[in-house]
């Protein structure tokens, strides 16, 4: 069983939340931070210094050799599958990692082993909007995921990066019955699940931290098409263990983040009456990268809270 | 120079569109049609008739071995790329073109040179909640794509699954960094371009099609977002020939269906005033695959109508 450990409180340490189209009602509570503060170590390497300091004026600055979702290398390399970074090619994440966007690559990294930072970075405080961080995802969104010489953005884009660059078959390489599987499932978090279920997360978990009432109406739309989307997903995960057929994939590991703050809902039963979404659910979040990512994404209280 | 020689009138022969959260308000102005009538043949075998009829009830059945997002092959082949069908191994599209998820499909087996069939549907007579539809696609939306074994669903998976196994250049394959460039400019098409682009169409385009008076404010905020979201495209577009970067790819590709229909509105200009996004889009328009398709897309006469 998934235990929500973490409670609303621990919210004061962490910084802002989504940075897409729902992040419309995000909330920022920064703790106090020196805008120099020194980057994270997540995955080892916890002595090492982050090159690039997010919100500092002495980080690196955007420069023409700073392209966005694409490489700066003038010659595309061919693909070297690898377990290991070269030397001095350090992967770096920017971002809060409370975003379930964030979250979503962090969880790739974790899943492939990478070894990683994540540099911290404020919204409250505008980092997102330094020349800095517009040179390296020119929506002034978070996450960005810089690896050796490649700077990518947007959250699905990142991880199917990492997944293709250490474990393909994540992707269901090979196949290209396993790979359209599981694009359709990825599709289907990204089109279906993630807009229903979003929707409640934002008005049930981020609306009072922000201080605002709920939109209920937002949340019996979100919850009503959860409940038809969740059929399908009963109905597949019948007969598949998996949501690409008998084989994890990115696709169910995408869904994680969304359903972690759903789950601390009081509308967690929508999908706890789903037996075998119920089973699929905890198998994904008792994954030790799971629950690693999972310390890094609190407000597992607001299901209490609402009671 | 791109033209929209299509006007609202030829609406009358095609279906309803839209079938994701954008299709909120779809319409469906249905020609009289046999729900037996033959599915269309578009490139080429025009006499081939289509072992599976939407709408018709002697179609095939839902079944076991009907696998749905998955194959009906026990073992996963390994990837074949190739150009051809092997016989008795029909490309099937379900849908009404109009739909610009439809179209996305339409124009990656345009692109891609594969022998397909669409196979008319009408969402007025129901056919996409028939459990003939519900097995090829359980959210009952348009298209699938039925190639051999594979039924597949969502329209960027589609497309995706068709570049993989007859193009795999337009994915970037073979190159991380390519790869990548693709996958975070699709991601972009998803979740900036077409969010943004795709309220504008629902509220010019098809509103007045379906006798309610637009939702300006959903409008505005459209356009407003889009504005945004153009000015990181031209940046982009300044500095490299495409999205992913200097080579034609699915990126670029899977934004023709809904600019197709926002050029055919009075907010056109605001593509038109951005230099390097109006010439890549009418690169993008003036494809042979890109023009056939529209023949599909109707309401090209909107701005028209508007003015």
């Amino acid at each position: 069983m998934y235990a929500y450990a973490v409670t609303p409180r621990a919210l004061t340490k962490y910084e802002s939340i989504y940075s897409t189209p729902l992040s419309r009602t995000f909330f920022d509570r920064s703790s106090p931070r020196s805008p120099n503060s020194s980057s994270s170590s997540i995955n080892g390497n916890s002595n090492r210094q982050a090159g690039c300091k997010a919100g500092s004026k002495s980080s690196s600055s955007p420069s023409a050799s700073r392209c966005v979702g694409y490489c700066r290398a003038s010659t595309p390399s061919s693909v070297r599958p690898s377990r290991e970074q070269a030397p001095g090619m350090a992967v770096k994440v920017y971002g809060w990692a409370v975003s379930p966007y964030v979250s979503r690559a962090l969880l790739a990294l974790e899943e492939a082993g990478v070894d990683y930072e994540l540099v911290p970075m404020s919204r409250g405080a505008g980092d997102h909007r330094t020349p800095d961080h517009l040179a390296r995802n020119p929506f002034g969104q978070v996450p960005v995921l810089e690896d050796g010489d490649l700077t990518l953005f947007e959250s699905r884009a990142i991880a199917r990066h990492v997944f293709r660059k250490h474990r393909s078959e994540l992707l269901g390489s090979g196949s290209l019955e396993r790979a359209a599987a599981v694009d359709v499932w990825q599709e289907a978090e990204a089109q279906q699940l993630h807009p229903a279920a979003g929707a409640v997360v934002v008005e049930c978990v981020f609306a009072p931290l922000l201080g605002r009432a709920r939109d209920q109406a937002a949340v019996d739309a979100g919850v009503e098409k959860l409940r038809k989307v969740l059929e399908v997903y009963e109905a597949r995960l019948a007969t598949h263990r998996y949501l690409a057929g008998d084989f994890l994939s990115a696709a169910d590991l995408s869904h994680f983040p969304i359903l972690h703050y759903f789950m601390a809902t009081e509308y967690a039963g929508v999908v706890e009456e789903h037996p075998h979404v119920k089973a699929w659910w905890e198998g994904l979040a008792t994954r030790p990268a799971a629950r690693k990512v999972a310390g890094f994404m609190p407000l597992g209280g607001a299901k209490k809270q609402q009671e």
